[in-house]
């Protein structure tokens, strides 16, 4: 089965929005690709780049005129534009199809839930798992998705041929689709993205704030500057995340607690088993966990 | 100033002692470089390496003949060598000169006063903040430690030449020595790289015995490999170091704890100022810290 539209719009060309559209402009996915935004910076640069073939500063025209709208925005402002899409839409629940790209799913759900009765046939939220150190349409990358994974969270009133229109957008450019529900995604994201940042965030700001922070950084080595990478994220973005995501990262932090108490409790008593158990495991993890992703990345360039 | 000296022995040929032992035997430092362990096996691969010149079992011989013997061995084997090293010598405590490159100072000071009533005149400890994924002999090279720093913790009873002799060692391989006590040196270490390493290990087990776990790692992606790397440490070496350093490791541990704490009261009370705030903060250090790190690996280029 073969999909394609005739205009697709992006809203907001950022990193992720911005290769969606390169790659869905390539592969012909959609005639027409059309940018929007509340910023006409990024959209003439989309332009400039080759990442979009029109651009638009109004959100009436995108709803009236494309069959497709993603979603390109950050956490917090993707509520926004649900809200005001679903204010916009309120007969039209059929098209245009809509989705996003947000990294969490359950502020989404209460946003769509705020303007309709009940959840839009046409809405399928969705989460590809790509990205990048670098952000801004001028990073953008049409094989950015190619073999990553994208989590699309159905609900039960979504309409099957939204459903897979969207299937077949993330198909097209590559990316491997898996379906869970929002509660899922937000656990499971809060654990392995979310947590981590927030950890590498505290840890960097205890160690600045320490007394003779200066000597603490300058004896920091290849495995600190590894572990903190991601405490160099956008502030905005993760600020947004924690907030969108407050109750599966709540849970994270405590289940992490507890185990960093426990190991506490080892390292007080010098438990060398207990230690020694509890890295093996973690190493053990950890090691099949990187076999898996080289395996991933392999298929990517392969 | 320059510094040489007849022969030196290095007691365990591992990643770090093999390094400094191809290294000085390239360099001239030393006429003869003696390897020395209790398994012949990686003292053979040494010598078909071309790592050093020769080996022995004997410890005895080792002290009898070298005129300066680095301690190659981790944490708690380390220890173990001083005992030996200063049963064997108990009246000669002027030559051999005696150094170590472990990751925590104060077990092998405690370690040195078990075995002498004083601080032994010819023990200057230190530690290169160097090192790699890789282990064993076979992944020595020669400029491992070309442009890092080798933190020496001198005490007031070290004679002068011994610390000179040590400096010297490790400025002919290309290291920058700097200086502190036992106390600041495990107190920075714990810090910089044993808390991170138990950090890492303590969100890999927890996520590992979480439900679900597979699902949690299929969705990890760049950000959760990198933070996750060090996680992928040998499990006995850590434990080791986790319990030869456990007063600074506590201290970090708490300090930690006390940090995520805030951080997870600004979750529950979507205190965005605060976590804007933090995340800032974090950022500012880690992006400087990376700034800082990048000049010294172009220098280490150049």
């Amino acid at each position: 089965m073969s999909h394609s539209v005739e205009s697709i719009a992006v809203l907001g060309l950022g990193l992720i929005g911005g290769s969606l559209a390169r790659a869905l402009r390539q592969n012909g996915f959609a005639r027409r690709v059309v940018g929007y935004g509340r910023r006409q910076r990024s959209l003439q640069i989309g332009m400039e780049l080759g990442v979009i073939d029109s651009f638009t500063l109004d959100l009436d025209e995108v709803l009236d005129q494309c069959d497709m709208v993603v979603i390109g925005a950050p956490t917090l402002v993707a509520a926004e534009l649900v809200k005001s899409i679903f204010t916009k839409l309120p007969g039209r629940v059929t098209a245009p199809v809509i989705t996003d790209v947000a990294s969490v799913k359950g502020n989404l759900k209460v946003a769509a839930l705020e303007s309709m009765s009940t959840f839009p046939p046409n809405l399928v939220l969705a989460h590809p798992i790509a990205g990048s150190e670098k952000s801004g349409v001028e990073a953008s990358s049409a094989d950015l998705f190619l073999n990553h994974r994208v989590i699309l969270t159905p609900e039960e009133s979504n309409s099957v041929e939204a459903v897979e229109l969207v299937c077949a957008m993330w198909r097209s450019v590559g990316a491997e689709v898996v379906k869970m529900s929002v509660a899922e995604h937000d656990k499971v994201l809060a654990a392995t993205s979310h947590l981590p940042h927030m950890l590498a965030y505290a840890l960097v700001d205890a160690l600045a704030s320490a007394e003779a922070n200066e000597d603490i950084f300058r004896f920091a080595a290849g495995g600190f500057r590894d572990f903190t990478r991601i405490a160099s994220s956008d502030p905005v973005m993760w600020r947004d995340i924690a907030i969108a995501n407050q109750t599966a990262l709540l849970q994270s932090i405590d289940m992490f607690a507890a185990h960093l108490a426990d190991l506490r409790t080892a390292v007080a008593d010098a438990n060398g088993d207990q230690l020694h158990a509890t890295f093996e495991r973690a190493k053990a993890a950890r090691d099949q966990f990187a076999i898996d992703m080289a395996g991933r990345n392999q298929r990517k360039r392969g």
